[in-house]
């Protein structure tokens, strides 16, 4: 998608502060962090929202992504919350599926 | 597990008001919900955290069972929140995995 932020940060035209990055996800800083760890993991294929993600072995390996980052930033243990948000209500603001992951300090509940 | 409050759910001795239920996966509403919708989705299988979560093919499950369970519930479009604590500083409070799925009301940022 040319119009897509995100799309453009896997195409290298933008250049984030990359966390991680394989053949199917990518992740990286968010620019306005909420947490001390604020990552945003992404498939690099462009998916609109949680509503549209068809594949299921690429919806697994993003939440699995999500927990290999954890580990990497040494946040596994002590804890962290991964929020997804879709569609106006959700909160969402980049239509190109992303899941945070948040940590680094206590997350309060309810979770927005 | 026998002390698990959730594998006691899936195996009928305790019967929350479930709305979805496959091979894999199981949906009931939280006893103290946080938004109009506000469900969660656990697998059937004890699985403590989202860190000890292995099964690729589960993890996607999970996932796209709650976009579909928001279908259901007619927040699809509208929208809706998805989210995974893990351990203690993410605020997870029962240790069998569940995903929250919120919505009926916008949701606000940051998620905690």
């Amino acid at each position: 998608m040319t119009d897509c932020l995100f799309c453009k940060m896997v195409a290298g035209e933008i250049k984030p502060d990359v966390v991680y990055e394989d053949e199917q996800v990518f992740a990286f800083r968010d620019i306005n962090p909420k947490a001390p760890t604020h990552i945003l993991v992404i498939p690099k294929q462009h998916v609109a929202t949680l509503n549209d993600l068809q594949d299921k072995g690429l919806a697994g390996h993003l939440l699995q992504t999500v927990a290999q980052i954890a580990a990497t930033e040494g946040i596994a243990e002590v804890g962290y919350r991964t929020v997804i948000n879709c569609n106006n209500e959700g909160g969402q603001e980049v239509y190109h599926l992303h899941l945070h992951l948040l940590g680094g300090r206590p997350m309060t509940w309810p979770a927005g």
